[in-house]
């Protein structure tokens, strides 16, 4: 199921995407699509309900979408996770998941603007599998039990302002958490839905310039990995966001001048069965 | 005022200090002690309202003190923002504040217990002085404008993990981010009732030892500097949390064998006028 919220930015209502593709209103069965719907009997009512056809349809399909679900309890970011990524940024393959965090009012809709952030002239962008949590992961201890805590899976854009991440005292959240800094969604589609999100492309333009090309294969730690392993430095808690990490592509990675985000580019990410983002940068 | 939150973890209720020191039920006036609270009316009328002695009290005085504010949507920390603690752990002083995060769901009661993560073989202490946003901090270009952002003030206990903290990628929030690694509390002390944030002698002890022995005026950013500059990065809401640096005495400075927390272990952890806490150390 492909589960979204729609709406102007705050007032989103639940929705989901039915199988002939209409978008189903679910605020008559639920109030938010959240950390509470995702542990509980939720996905499962909502999937009944719309397969009965017993919800109406949202009347207006030009809502603006929002992000998939609402705010999350925390984001977790896992650095240099591609072998090709760590390569082009010329850091070594890690020999254990990097983590860092990006505040959660970073959140915005797939198609919201993004913002460079005053005085910053290394504004990146990242294209990542984005995994949902649907249940409590605490200290899992194998990869069924890490999966079994997947609610499902978004695009991500994990935007990254270079100079502030690297530059300005080493720790990476600086860079990581300025406002409008992570588009989520369309959809938050089950886990049910994806079979093995090792098999998924990711691709990302810049004013229809292929930037970014790459596929889940390449992951140096997988999806089950990622939830495992940071399970034994934190509690995972339903509706947490992982931001599993980018392929390369990245303009930190290109030959100067690096083609940095200014004002006015669009931006366009996708993955395979994900859906697809487009963003107007614009100025803080 | 000094506001906090009485009960049972999850189920707390929200309550005030009078001015002879008892409990005031604030349940009546308002659902809880969070971020819509703070950015709203929700001080002046609870102050009005218990000095009008309109409220009833809180009959049972032996409940739990849970944290003073219901899960920050946030929490940011500073590091070596203390000269005498930069200086034990060998690190030059920051140019510029040093951020890292910590998970929200870290935060617990200022009494409850605090768990050794499995594994871990470092687990420190840090007092701090915490900072509750009330107004939305974005951009903020005065030392004025970023006070009129303050609530008020908290104790908190910033736990960390050194091994996971440094010696496992680089990325701090690894060793930050552990279950129970945020006793916060007991009140949440309004900004009104401490005139000078960097006038403040701060204490910890473990199983009665005197650990460390701060004063605010040691911080090489102060709580005017280091939200104008937070908010250079991202924005700051109602409800979250700052955690404005540790002073000297954590174990990680000490002479070896560094004397980690191990299960059993009392810490009591003290700001002026902030209040106490008091947590026995357990096993994840």
């Amino acid at each position: 199921m492909k589960l979204l919220r729609v709406g102007e930015a705050g007032q989103e209502r639940p929705a989901a995407l039915d199988a002939r593709g209409r978008l189903v209103d679910l605020s008559g069965l639920v109030a938010e699509i959240d950390g509470g719907f995702l542990a509980g009997a939720g996905i499962q009512a909502a999937r009944a309900a719309v397969a009965g056809g017993e919800l109406p349809l949202v009347a207006d399909t030009s809502l603006r979408i929002g992000a998939p679900i609402a705010r999350p309890g925390k984001i977790v970011c896992v650095g240099l996770n591609y072998s090709d990524h760590a390569a082009e940024t010329g850091a070594q393959l890690p020999a254990e998941p990097i983590l860092f965090m990006k505040a959660p009012n970073t959140v915005v809709g797939p198609n919201d603007q993004v913002l460079i952030p005053r005085g910053s002239v290394k504004t990146d962008w990242e294209v990542e599998l984005a995994v949902v949590i649907g249940r409590t992961a605490r200290y899992v201890d194998s990869p069924a039990q890490a999966m079994a805590c997947v609610a499902g899976y978004a695009v991500s854009n994990d935007l990254s302002e270079r100079e502030f991440q690297l530059e300005r005292g080493g720790q990476w959240d600086k860079g990581k958490s300025c406002e409008t800094f992570n588009p989520l969604g369309p959809w938050l589609v089950t886990a049910d839905e994806v079979p093995d999100p090792q098999q998924l492309g990711l691709r990302l333009t810049v004013n229809g310039h292929r930037r970014q090309d790459g596929h889940t294969r390449n992951m140096v730690f997988g999806v089950a990995e990622v939830v495992r392993y940071v399970s034994q430095f934190m509690v995972l808690e339903p509706g947490d966001v992982i931001n599993t990490g980018t392929p390369a592509g990245v303009a930190l990675g290109m030959p100067e001048p690096k083609p940095y985000l200014r004002a006015g580019d669009v931006i366009e990410v996708e993955i395979d069965g994900l859906g697809r983002q487009r963003q107007t940068v614009g100025a803080a």
